[in-house]
């Protein structure tokens, strides 16, 4: 198996760049420490010999030669970014992972026939820029490059010049290096595995996302003087729809799951009525219909509210992406592998969004989870314990010689 | 009568200091754009031959000198600041109609018995800091200079150091000018006088004030792999304060009100469940009884969705004031003066706070309204025509000559 001790200690060393005080990490996409972050992983890829190649999105891809000339690669790999309060683990284990898993094949002199090939792809987490998932979409043709390039971030830049900023703006072409199968080790981000004891997940399919932005527009006056008949107060219209997306999740049941993750006030000063209130939501269903029948209610009530309080209701689609089903061989071939070294493993769904739902697009992808600690994720104490960040690291090797031949 | 082109000018000169592409005014207390308001008030009070002095709050008088050796001076005034999005009137028309009323007199070479003292007050808005009416309050001995000085702003700066910072820090001892009485002229930032056709308001009391800032402490976690059921999320229990706030008001029926202005969350990502959020609770209502119970309605609320949601919600008080009963002697007063000129006029409440409820601790105080067009307020399209401008001032004018005699 690989070297547990060496995976974790590279962990923890590329956890050091965006390390925030509370022992978390912030690395948005695209910013200086995501360059930091690349930047170490491309003297790691080198230092394996591994010939690095990064396209016009920024996705990086380090690949190991295979015997067979021709052969389509196997891919694995995931993403470097985070969310402005990650963890150490989301995105960053995969690719690791991946580089241990290489590592090991070095050292025990295997050649295999295909290729194999480490991704880490750009803007996963879809916070500073949307949609999430953006650089395995872009590759696999769900989102044209020069549309991806013109994205507008939260914080007012353009996605393509903050590529060429750090240095990333690469010149292969996007969706050039097409796999025979792709295959993503992550952390599970939710309480499943741990509640039930077990090592690994084998996901075989992953829910829709349905991510808008909504933007209630009212009027701003005096909170002491104007009555409450009169007022057209973004800011309360805002509170009724984050009340009533919660509402609609638990009227649907599991595992409907809303949040609204974002919502700003303006002006956001205590005694003015605020003008405009900007939330985002984000609805995750596996069934695609259930998802649309969500989508639908929610429009309908502001629709509503937008009349009942004399306001202007606009939404804008952030993201959308149906629910994905894995290659069932591959997800078998995942089960198999941790079954032979006698790890617990269950068939699970991805609550979670993730590149090789992109990936799945353009060949058979399929996943690989570990538990994390607490079901916590997006959330400076995300935690996987050291055995069993091997452990899934020790089925993506076993995996990936399997398929690589 | 005052001359109303030279208001109407004064106020459109003024206005440019800290103007806003909106047409509106951003002045916020102690800012830069605060400095520039103040120095021109300064050059203008100095042009009229005002003996001008800055006490240690910043507070700035000008005193046209009274006939009779030791009286107390007649004082009236208002404040410069503004909120970050308000407008052209809030405030600054009542020093600006002082100073047109004070050069009226000079122009009928009138002198009066008592001096007359034009004030402009420190922090009346309480966007920047809290709590509002802070230059007043602390000339009538309600807040102790240094606790004033100690506080800390919205944007993290001490307001003692911004009052040094912009050279307002004067020497004048608190509360060292003690006026025979107190006379306000102010917009009326509500929507009453126009809707009934009236000049002129006699404010006869205020509402009383009650500020809060409210922090819910969540846990933040993925917004896709997170079961509702197991979320402790900030940002959907601040809708629901926001919500059940608008409710109660609704709820007690007029002159209830209240406002949630500010609100947010933190990370404030789009898909991190919220693990804090902070908002503001602003209620206001003329029965100190009725303003005790919302606020213990809300307090008993906040602990039952603490308990229900597992999340810590506290609370911090930001402003507290009992509803005021102006004098009724100068309330008569300028009712007679509005009605001799044959002005259209009423008694009525005041909805926001004003200076004149401070310095009502420390002697007679009264207040004069002008109509709001379309009853908006703290908004960039506050407006007053000039004919109401001028009719607000032409009774402060009779107001002043009658109590200084
Ligand atoms: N795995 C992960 O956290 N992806 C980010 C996109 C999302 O699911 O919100
Ligand atoms: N008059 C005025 O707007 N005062 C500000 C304080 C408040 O009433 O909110």
């Amino acid at each position: 198996g690989i070297a547990a001790d060496r995976l974790v200690a590279r962990l923890a060393e590329h956890a050091e760049i965006g390390a925030t005080p509370d022992g978390g990490v912030c690395r948005l996409a695209l910013s200086d420490a995501d360059r930091a972050g690349r930047d170490r992983l491309v003297a790691w890829m080198h230092e394996l010999g591994l010939t690095v190649q990064v396209d016009r999105i920024g996705n990086v891809f380090g690949t190991r030669a295979g015997s067979e000339p021709g052969a389509a690669p196997v891919m694995t790999g995931s993403h470097l970014d985070t969310v402005a309060t990650g963890g150490r683990y989301d995105g960053v284990y995969g690719v690791m992972a991946a580089l241990e898993a290489v590592r090991r094949l070095d050292e025990l002199a295997v050649t295999t026939r295909r290729p194999i090939v480490v991704a880490a792809f750009t803007n996963e987490e879809g916070v500073r820029y949307q949609p999430d998932m953006m650089g395995s979409l872009v590759h696999a043709g769900g989102l044209a490059l020069p549309d991806a390039l013109d994205t507008v971030g939260i914080d007012g830049t353009r996605l393509g010049d903050e590529l060429v900023r750090i240095g990333y703006a690469g010149d292969l072409a996007v969706g050039a290096i097409r796999p025979h199968a792709f295959v993503e080790l992550h952390i599970e981000q939710g309480p499943v595995l741990e509640a039930e004891g077990l090592a690994i997940g084998a996901v075989a399919d992953l829910q829709g996302i349905s991510w808008q932005e909504i933007t209630v527009e009212g009027q701003s006056n005096h909170a002491g003087t104007t009555p409450m008949r009169l007022r057209r107060d973004a800011g309360a219209a805002a509170a009724e729809i984050v009340v009533f997306v919660r509402e609609l999740a638990l009227r649907f049941g599991e595992p409907q799951v809303a949040t609204v993750g974002r919502l700003r006030l303006h002006p956001d000063l205590i005694n003015v009525i605020p003008a405009r209130a900007t939330l985002t939501v984000d609805l995750r269903h596996t069934d695609e219909a259930k998802l649309q029948q969500a989508e639908a209610e929610l429009a309908a009530f502001l629709e509503r509210l937008a009349a009942e309080r004399g306001l202007t209701v606009k939404s804008r689609r952030l993201a959308r992406f149906e629910p994905v089903v894995f290659d069932q061989r591959l997800v078998r071939t995942i089960e198999a592998a941790a079954a032979a070294r006698g790890y617990g493993v269950r068939r699970m769904t991805s609550g979670a969004g993730h590149d090789a739902q992109m990936m799945a697009r353009i060949g058979p992808a399929a996943m690989i989870f570990v538990p994390s600690a607490g079901g916590l994720s997006h959330n400076p104490r995300e935690h996987t314990p050291a055995e069993q960040l091997a452990q899934g690291a020790n089925v993506l090797l076993d995996v990936l010689r399997r398929l690589a031949g």
